[in-house]
């Protein structure tokens, strides 16, 4: 197993060989593989390869594993903490070549896909299915690589994360082999689940090649409301009520005063600049009726105003790609300003019963900060987002940056909450995966000793070295 | 890590030492301990333990592991692949002891149980605060069984199996560490998913101590209504037609006419002798009315009579309860004729566009065969179960089950099924994990010996020899 590691360059020299001008060594696309899209220090890799096959992606693993070259799979590039950084270097592997819907059993609501389709070109390819597939991170980014992050979205609240919705993947592991994790039935108990274990593996046990996701049925209506609230606890307790009471709502998004007056700016929208509900509802006609009833009787009790309706579909894709572009609108405001204005997006995840206070004392940070940081979440599944908008000639932003992050995140422990309800750890939330899994993380290690003993896949992620 | 292994003599004393009666040796309860409740020969345990804390539990996991000694965990015995079997002898973990219910977050629909609580312990516990777990295997399991098997039930089409359900686990690995697989916020993206990894590995990776579980509001309305059907293709067109359109249907249960028979004679009902629909609808009342009219609507173009509803709660308890009895209503069907007759309950899962054939193929291999094998399934995943009634005393009869189990399996595989969608493998079906899985058996198998280097952990089961 312990190749004699020789230079990358031979690595290099092998794949031009063998992938022509698949292979490439440019200094621009070496760069656009060096990073994602936060604050992470980039890092180079010494090429990049565009495999278009399984078979294609297993010659290159076995030539890395033999030369000792280190991997790192790469989706589009939409990463928020730093999984595709070419920390040591390396192979980046584009699967953005791979980017064929390969069977909709339409029958089965399921589909197989390769790893570089988007989010949103699969959805397009099913448009006249009546399917749809829901998760949907604020990027456009890869199947594959949300399957790597376990990314969810505004529609996780109803139906689930990347955790809940793939099926079955095929891996290329670290010594090139090729598995299928399972089977397309709705259920097995057939065998270690190696389909969850891939799923937010982040590239440091494997390859995705191909995945299998279930689908659903487009439902027969679906309408999307907007509610400001006088406060934010207001609208995290509407949140908090409204899963309480079982309402199969299919999206609840918050966006503070903060984030509403960048949204209102950067998608030309004019919503008042409070605390404000983002909701959407599916089922039938019927159905879509009775529960946005009953979710605005609990917003009037905790001083929301009139839902602000948006039936028509234009007008809904409008409003949640206001809501996906939040990133980038936060980002926008420090535009002219800043000589280098760069996006520090985190996250963490906490018991519903905890987001309330975990909200308010976070805000009470990022009020005496100097620092801007829009708060904007996926509160039912006690999920929030800090998007801190810094100057990266400022070293001193970075460094507050830094500290509110700890705070949040430490914040989100003691109440038995994550470091990371969907970014994922990548390089930039290593140091907390200790903190958060205690003993667990020597498992965790055992496990990627074990599959990749060579610490060839995508190395320096997810554990801290 | 390679302990030199001593006699079992030795753990048996100290355990003794250590645990006093609550070690036992006795012949009674190493052979209650020896088997679950299917056709396979048992393994009698040196000794059987009874530990009350994850304490004792690691106190346990570390003497076998310096003695070499097989542990074997034990939950309510009512497995059905052998997985309690002492197939090397050692020492069977009675969980049973540790039976409480930790912490109830209503607020936050969760709970934390120790093991050895049962489906209906935990339900009954919940029954004033307006919560219940779904998750309801025929017998009444014990959460940790039902963790470890992946298990599910009739509520799985609506609320996932324990694979869903889980949230966090405590696990005391083979070599006595204790770890917490996750917290208990509804979503992460932090790390390898070892509560997945765990669920369904069936004893072989550690032993579960303590199970955080996702729990959900008593609907409204609940509904449940029997349908017959002139023929099974019809009930189970219904099935896919209804899973097809997005119904929320909380319960889809078919059982064929030979099951009928049985659950007719076993627990007093007098329903058709035709291939039947067991219904459940969850919602709101007037979602329930809507739910149940659209079902209603499709089974009747596929040749479903009318609807007989049980809306008073004891009448769909005792519905249900027939239903969960479905294996020992078979059973009884051979009571007096069979000198000692067992029950061989095997189960599969199809992608539902392939269950009508699978079950309709299958009906025809047990037509021409001389063996009773109920068909009874939670048709609404694509699973289906057979329940073989032997005379032990008659090898024919074993080799007659052997043979059709296999067709069934293998006819499941080809249509992209799997060998088990909720009993899961044990022993009895080992020899189908590489016909399943392929390669991916391999990566199995590394994770197992990383993890259990010494194969101590319920050795024999999973994997074929």
């Amino acid at each position: 197993m312990s190749a004699v590691p020789v230079s990358v360059d031979a690595t290099v020299l092998t794949l031009k060989q063998m992938f022509g001008e698949r292979c490439s060594t440019a200094e621009a696309v070496r760069g656009h593989h060096s990073k994602g899209e936060s604050w992470h220090t980039p890092g180079l890799p010494d090429a990049v390869v565009f495999p278009e096959t399984t078979e294609e992606v297993a010659e290159i693993v076995r030539l890395c594993a033999r030369n000792g070259t280190p991997m790192i799979p790469f989706g589009t590039g939409t990463s928020l903490e730093g999984h595709v950084v070419a920390l040591k270097g390396g192979i980046s592997i584009d699967m953005s070549r791979m980017n064929r819907v390969l069977e909709v059993n339409a029958e089965d609501l399921d589909c197989t896909v390769e790893p570089g389709v988007t989010r949103k070109q699969l959805n397009a390819f099913l448009r006249d299915t009546g399917l749809f597939f829901p998760i949907d991170p604020g990027a456009d980014a890869s199947i594959g690589g949300m399957t790597a992050t376990r990314a969810s979205g505004t529609n996780a609240v109803r139906y689930g994360t990347m955790r809940e919705n793939v099926l079955a993947l095929t891996v290329v592991m670290p010594d090139g082999r090729v598995i299928r994790t399972s089977r397309r039935s709705r259920k097995s108990a057939a065998g270690y689940d190696l389909t969850r274990l891939f799923v937010g593996s982040e590239g440091t046990l494997g390859i995705i090649t191909a995945v299998t996701l279930r689908l659903y049925g487009v439902p027969e209506a679906m309408s999307s409301a907007v509610c400001s609230f006088t406060d934010l606890a207001g609208a995290v307790r509407t949140t908090i009520e409204t899963i309480q009471a079982g309402i199969p709502i299919a999206r609840i998004e918050l966006l503070d005063d903060v984030q509403m007056d960048a949204c209102n700016r950067y998608s030309g929208l004019s919503y008042p600049v409070q605390p404000t509900l983002f909701l959407e509802f599916h089922g039938t006609e019927a159905g879509v009726r009775e529960q946005a009833e009953m979710v605005a009787a609990i917003a009037a009790e905790n001083g929301g105003g009139d839902f602000g309706w948006t039936g028509k579909t234009e007008e809904r894709a409008k409003l949640w790609q206001a809501r996906h572009d939040a990133a980038y609108a936060a980002l926008a405001l420090r535009k002219g300003e800043a000589v280098d204005p760069g996006l520090w997006a985190t996250d963490v995840c906490v018991p519903i019963s905890r987001l309330t206070e975990c909200i308010l004392e976070t805000k009470v940070d990022l009020d005496s900060s100097f620092l801007i940081a829009p708060i904007v979440g996926h509160v039912g599944d006690g999920n929030f987002h800090l998007a801190f908008i810094l100057d990266r000639t400022r070293p001193e932003e970075l460094a507050e940056a830094e500290r509110l992050n700890e705070r949040l995140v430490m914040r989100a422990l003691a109440m038995g909450g994550t470091c990371t309800g969907e970014h994922g750890i990548g390089y930039g939330k290593a140091k907390f995966l200790q903190a958060e899994h205690g003993e667990a993380v020597s498992v965790m290690r055992t496990i990627k000793q074990a599959l990749d003993p060579a610490g060839l896949m995508n190395p320096g992620k997810m554990f801290k070295d």
